[in-house]
Formats: structure tokens, C-alpha cells, sequence
């Protein structure tokens, strides 16, 4: 795509006004770097307009030069959708109203620069929970969570940011309003076009609010690490869990020991959870509606755990900073194992019950492949996604190895085909995935999709570089 | 749309060979016929396919002939979207595979022809639950309840259809198969196609096969009707009821006094369910869990509501008898009113906080509008959706009143569109209100669904009538 001409800057910087917009680099640069420096991009002008009506200003002036606009909320992403390389960057996070807060229909409508945490703190304030939770929520704002359809530590029990989100407002590539906000829960009148720009990653459109769900406040929770002979086991006993409560399980989180070793060796203050040393760990949540309902179940399901064998050791927590200490254990997988050095890392997704069937099988062909290295796998596994991260074997050499990444990556990912699983569970295509992606997708798949983003984008000006 | 020319209805004969089709007069009838008689429509040819393949082989040659299809499941919906007036009829009854299921997974993959009936008695033999039930559910077809994004009772604790399907195997406008039967919790790798085809009413594909999401089986379950003064107090306690027991409220059912009438007067067998007449009434269903737990949360709810006087009078269902009369009160609520004389019927929804001015409202300008008519209002109030139906006054002129349905609808859902609300909650557009919903969607939205649909059937031979 060629660059904005003199004249389309020229009218985008008119119709912001001197606060809707900036080239100045100093300001830029901390927007086009992506965190972790994977990607260093450019834009000739950031826009930051403060209003819905701004946004669709901006792009429908960008439509009729066609100047392409990469769209970005928090900047969080961990695929590169968020990175400019040319194109105009239009953030989001100065979109900070409130609109409503209507606890009577559990909904509530908020702009898309509200932060993750600012919506669970808005929730909370109407004595409503908002469920989606992850690493980044101090900063991933809500436009960037609907966009990319973000997923973290309760998808168990509520689902993705797709299953959270009840209306969307959007600008439309051509600059058009779709005023979606709807806070009904039941509405058959057409294609639920929502659901479209949820998880396309600002390829047809740019979401500027959403009425959110709410759900009641759980009033027991119970928290516990068990240790587990092998995966087989931790999908056992996650299915007597969810049996056991009838659905109560909001988190269940596997680690393998060396994770856990490396928490122990390089964050301060983490804590060896049992007292015995286990291969694998599992980190259970229980919430209940009913007071000591979660406490109760936990200790049945467990007490009927060791009887089977299922499970080697446990400790539920006895107050909040047990709670705390086995979440850090958790929370800290991924950085544990920077200090080791870098890695291969994947976010991939398979049935939950071959999830251990697939360990095995990506570890072997892993191995064969590598020899040495170290698989660090750990996640969501109630729900089939996997943080599966592969470490340079010690004393190799990093640079030779990371330069295999997108070799061992084949490795990995074509495993994940084999068990019907998805190469990108939670974090997207964006710019990291798009082109691994192809290999996956069928061919009617891509057609498919590429013809309804000709339709909502003929000129595809929007997000142009991500998704096919 | 031409008819069918002698050769494509000669291909398609050939292609499916003698048990695949029917131009049978006798044996169509019943599948043109709408099952209320409202439509009578008519077919040059039934197809009846018993394999995903075979429907592949019958839409590419429609394709390929410009013939337009109506593809029907059970026949069971309420608004004419299976009813064909020329159009080739493709009915996926017969396609009756289970292919998998997969307790491990919450997961089972059946075809489209299993009855909603079925599904849930295999998901019961799994130890699993599928939650989507409706009046219908003896007939009505997996591929039919995707096709509409079917509602029902439960809706309130686990979502509409939309929600409780993780894949979908379909064939497309051109005959391609779209192999999209997940396992997958999670996936985010491009659209969200199966999001695209649920509820589109056949206007995008024929949907063969689906993977649907299973629950755990409950343990504990509460059963009550209570009276209350107003739709307002009803409000309050669906409010409290979801606060007490963190989200465990699995139906709450609204019903006027009105309707109670009716039931009693016309249905045998259906009692009075408390010993006080009362204005409004509600039937709550609570599940857990926890043994004992929806019953001690009923008391519970119930004792606090009585003494904030939010109800008036209540009966716990105290076995089995109690809960299938309490029940049946409310399952009868559309068919005792028959006896009454037809109505002007409406499925609607408004955001639940609104229920009770919304109620006030409509009834208000229906009785300017038809002086004397009667309002019988009930459903799912718990999602915000009444069906509002409005019968004629008592000896008043059946045959004109039916005439003034139009005008009459244009009444209620005006005062939807006011609410913010939707004219169609849970049983579609279909032929019946396509050209109504006109009126209340946006020109953005039609225009851009009707990119979508002209992008993936350009053609337009999927239910051409249906949808815009």
C-alpha cells in the first residue's frame, strides 16, 4: 500500500484538531515498538481522537484517500496486530467514557479506552463481576480485548471475550457508524454482525465501545495446588471436578515441574507449593454462588482424588495469601523462564482430552528435532490451550537456536493440526501467525474470509498486513 | 427467481437416485404445510439426502443452475423460513449420524437431522446435560434450532444455541464443504465463521453437523411458582434470585393472571398453582451443584422477598408431580389461548430491566389502538423476552381483528424499538416479519449484511426470500 499522500495527512490533521494528533517520533515511538521488542515499526501520524464521532471522521477521510490504518487499543498484543509499519496508527485509549452502568440487566456500556482492570473496578463498584482477567489487564483495553477476542484465567467457566460482549459500537472502514449497543440478551433479526468484528483483529472496523456482561458476585472460593503422576491424570480429575460442581471450576491451570523450578530460581518470593516434589502440577479454582459451597467441594473432590489415586499431594489455601503465593507460581511461568533464555513459544489449543496425548507426541517430535531442549508447557487446560514454550537446551547456543523458531514451530503446530487443535489458542494471528496460519486453514476457510473482508473492506485499508 | 428447468430437476434426480428425492404430491404435503397452516407453500422437488456428501452433490448442481433452495430441518419453526413457494425444498432429516461424544471434551458431534430431543438424551447417557430445550424439542432438528440460534427456557443460565456450539460441519451456497467441526474451547485464527451461519436461516449454507458444548449434571434443583403485585417487583426478585445464588437461576418464567385464565379454563389437568389469586405470577427454577443447594438458596430467596413484600404468595414444588404441573401452567400459556380465538402474536425483548415499563407502555397503546383487546403476556423474562400476544376482544370480530395484525404489530414493536429491544427475540425473521424488521434495522446493517450474503452466495439461492 502506498504511503498517505501530503493532502490525506493534511485533512486528517484538520479534522482532529492539534490534541487529535500527533508526528511528533519522542511521542510515537513508545506506540509503534511492540513490549517486547519484537517489533519495531513506523507510522507518519498517530491519530488520538477522544470521541466515537472523531473516529469515524478519521476513517472515512482515510476511506476516501485510501490510507491504510492499523487500529490499537492497549498495545498488549503478543502477535504484532497492533504494530504500524506505514500505515496511519489510530489509538483508542483516549475513548474513556462510561456510558452506563445498569445492574438490572448485568450490563454494562463503557468506550474502548477503558482498561480491563478499570471495567472488573466498575463491575465490582455495582456489586456485578466481570470475568475476563489476564497478565496484561492494567493496560489491555476493552477495544483491544473485543478485537482480538482475548481469553486468561476464567474462560472455563465464562467463555472468551466473545461470550462476554452483549452490543458493539464500530466505525466501519468507511467511516460509517454501526451502533450495535445492545444490552439484550435474545435478538434473531439477521447475522449477528458483533460477532464478525470480534477476534478480527481491526480488519473490519474499528470498535469504539461494547456493552458488556455481568455476573453475580460468587460468595465462597476455594483455592488449591495438587500435585498429578502425569497430564492423564490432571484431565481425569479435571472431569470429576467439573462433575463434582456442576460447573464450578473457574480456573485449572497445569505447570510442569521445570516451570516450576524456574519460578523457584529466578522470582523472588515464590514458594515450592507442596511439600513433596511432583512432575506435574495443577492450580484449581472452585467459586460457588452458595456460602462454603466451593470450600466443600473442594475437599470432596480431592478427598475422592487421593482414594483413586488420581492425585499425589495437595494443599487447598488457608487464607488470601496462599491464594496469592499459588497464583504467583502460576502467574510467573512466563517470565521464570526468561532468565534461561529465550525461547519458542506457542499458544495452541487441542481437545481437552488429548491434551496429554499431545504433550507426549510434541515432546517427542520436539526432541527429535532438538535435542536438549527444554519444553516448559503450561496453561489453560481446562480448556485445551497450552502456553507451550521451548527452551534452548543449557549452554547451547541462543542466537543458532532461536533462529530455528520458525522451523520448531512447524514441529509443534503440526502436531497441534494432527489433534484437531488451533495454532493460536488466545492470542491471535496478527502479524506473528498470518502467513504459519495458511499452512492450517483450509483453502475455503481463507476464501471465505477474504471474501467477507472485500465485502465490509473493498479497499482494505483496514489492518491490512494481519489476517488473510 | 425462475423456476427449475427439467434439466437441473433431471441432475438432481440423478444425482441423489431414487431414495434421495420426491416429487410426490402426497408425500410433500406435510413439509410445504406449515404446521399451523399460516403457510402453504409448494415444491417442484423434495431432496432428502442422507449424507453430507450427497447434500454437497445436490447444492452444487442448484448452483450451477441458479436453482434456488429452501433447506428445512424439523419443520417446526414459527415464522415461514422453511416454507418454500417454488424453491427446490432440501430437508436434512434424514441425516442422522451421531459421530461422536466425547465426555472428556463436554463434547458431542451429531448430524443435522438428531432431534433436539435426541441430543439431549444422549448427552444424558454421557452423564452430560445439553441444555436447549423448547415446546418443539420432539421434532425439531439440530440443523434446524443452529440455522434459527433457538432460544427455549434455559437460555437465562446457559445461552441461546449460538452459545452452545463449539463446530459446525455445513455445506456453502456453492457446494464446498466447510469442515468446521471443532473440539475447541479456543481458537482464534480469523473469523469466526460458525458465529457467521448460526441464525442466518439458511440464507448462507445448509448446516449438516455440529459439535455441541455439554454440561455437568446437576444435583440439586428448586422448582417454585410465586405471585406478585407487579411485572416491577418481578424484576427485583430475578435480581436477588441471581445475586443469592451466583448466577443459579436456570428459568424464570413470567405469566399475567390472564394467561393462568386461560390454562385453567382450557387445558386439562392444569390446577391452580397457589391459593391466592394474584395479578403476576413467576415460575423459578433453580439449580446447583451442590447437593441441597438450589433447594436451602430457594428458601432462602423466598423468605427475604416475602419479607421486602416483593411477592405476594409462593408453593415450592415439594416432588416431581408439583414441578410438572408448575410447568405445564406455563408450557400451555400459547396453546390455551386458542380456544379464545386467534391473536396477534409478538416474540420480543427488551433489556430486563425495562420488562415492567415496557409491559405498561405497549398495553397502554394496544388499548388505544384496539380498544377491549385482551394482552396476554408471558415467557422468558429472565432474558428480557415476553411473547406478547394480544387476543381479541371478547365478542368482538375475530376475522377483522386478525386483519388489523399488521397495523397491531406495528403498535407493540414500535414501543420495542423505543426500549431499545428486538422484534424477533428467539424465533427469527423468516418470511413473516423480514419486511417488518426493514422498519427497526439500520440502512448500515442491512446494507452490510447484504454484503456478507452477496460475497458468500452471489447467486442468492439460499432461502432467497428470507433475510435481506
Amino acid at each position: 500500500m502506498a504511503s498517505p499522500s501530503p493532502a490525506a495527512l493534511a485533512e486528517l490533521k484538520a479534522a482532529l484538531g492539534p490534541s487529535g494528533w500527533t508526528d511528533d517520533p519522542s511521542e510515537i515511538a513508545p506506540w509503534v515498538a511492540e513490549w517486547r521488542n519484537k517489533w519495531k515499526g513506523d507510522t507518519p501520524l498517530m491519530l488520538k481522537p477522544d470521541t466515537t464521532a472523531e473516529i469515524a471522521r478519521a476513517v472515512e477521510i482515510c476511506a476516501r484517500h485510501g490510507v491504510a490504518i492499523v487500529p490499537q487499543g492497549g498495545g498488549t498484543g503478543l502477535v504484532g496486530g497492533q504494530v504500524p509499519f506505514g500505515e496511519v496508527l489510530l489509538t483508542t485509549r483516549r475513548l474513556r467514557a462510561v456510558r452506563d452502568v445498569t445492574p438490572l440487566d448485568d450490563a454494562m456500556t463503557v468506550e474502548a479506552g477503558i482498561t480491563l482492570l478499570e471495567a472488573q473496578q466498575l463491575a465490582a463498584k455495582a456489586d456485578r463481576f466481570f470475568p475476563l482477567s489476564l497478565a496484561a489487564e492494567g493496560t489491555a483495553t476493552i477495544g483491544g480485548v473485543i478485537s482480538t477476542n482475548a481469553g486468561g484465567t476464567a474462560v472455563l467457566r465464562y467463555g472468551m471475550m466473545r461470550d462476554l460482549v452483549l452490543g458493539i459500537e464500530a466505525v466501519m472502514p468507511d467511516g460509517q457508524l454501526f451502533n450495535g449497543l445492545k444490552r439484550l440478551r435474545k435478538d434473531n433479526t439477521g447475522y449477528d454482525l458483533k460477532q464478525l468484528l470480534i477476534g478480527a483483529e481491526g480488519t473490519l472496523g474499528v470498535v469504539t465501545a461494547a456493552t458488556l456482561k455481568l455476573f453475580p458476585i460468587m460468595r465462597s472460593r476455594a483455592t488449591a495446588v495438587v500435585g498429578l503422576a502425569s497430564a492423564y491424570s490432571a484431565i481425569q480429575l479435571l472431569a470429576r471436578a467439573k462433575a463434582e460442581t456442576g460447573g464450578g471450576v473457574e480456573a485449572f491451570e497445569l505447570m510442569k515441574r521445570i516451570g516450576v523450578e524456574f519460578a523457584l530460581k529466578h522470582i523472588p518470593g515464590v514458594r515450592e507449593p507442596l511439600d513433596s516434589v511432583q512432575p506435574w502440577y495443577v492450580l484449581i479454582e472452585l467459586t460457588s454462588g452458595e456460602p462454603g459451597a466451593a470450600e466443600a467441594g473442594m475437599e470432596r473432590i480431592l478427598t475422592a482424588a487421593f482414594e483413586e489415586e488420581l492425585i499425589t499431594d495437595a494443599a487447598i489455601a488457608q487464607n488470601e495469601t496462599q491464594v496469592r503465593d499459588f497464583w504467583k507460581l502460576r502467574e510467573e511461568q512466563s517470565a521464570a523462564q526468561r532468565p534461561e533464555g529465550g525461547g519458542w513459544k506457542h499458544d495452541v489449543s487441542v481437545p481437552v482430552s488429548r491434551i496429554a496425548d499431545f504433550l507426549d507426541e510434541a515432546t517427542a517430535a520436539v526432541e527429535a528435532f532438538e535435542p536438549g531442549a527444554r519444553v516448559s508447557a503450561f496453561g489453560h487446560v481446562g480448556d485445551g490451550n497450552m502456553h507451550y514454550d521451548i527452551l534452548c537446551p543449557p549452554g547451547g547456543d541462543l542466537q543458532a537456536f532461536l533462529g530455528r523458531w520458525e522451523a520448531g514451530s512447524k514441529v509443534v503446530h503440526d502436531v497441534v493440526a494432527n489433534y484437531e487443535g488451533s495454532i493460536s489458542a488466545e492470542h491471535g494471528l496478527g502479524r506473528l501467525k498470518t502467513d504459519e496460519a495458511r499452512r492450517y486453514k483450509t483453502p475455503l476457510e481463507i476464501s471465505t474470509m477474504q471474501a467477507i473482508r472485500k465485502a465490509i473492506d473493498p479497499q482494505r485499508i483496514m489492518n491490512p498486513a494481519v489476517l488473510f
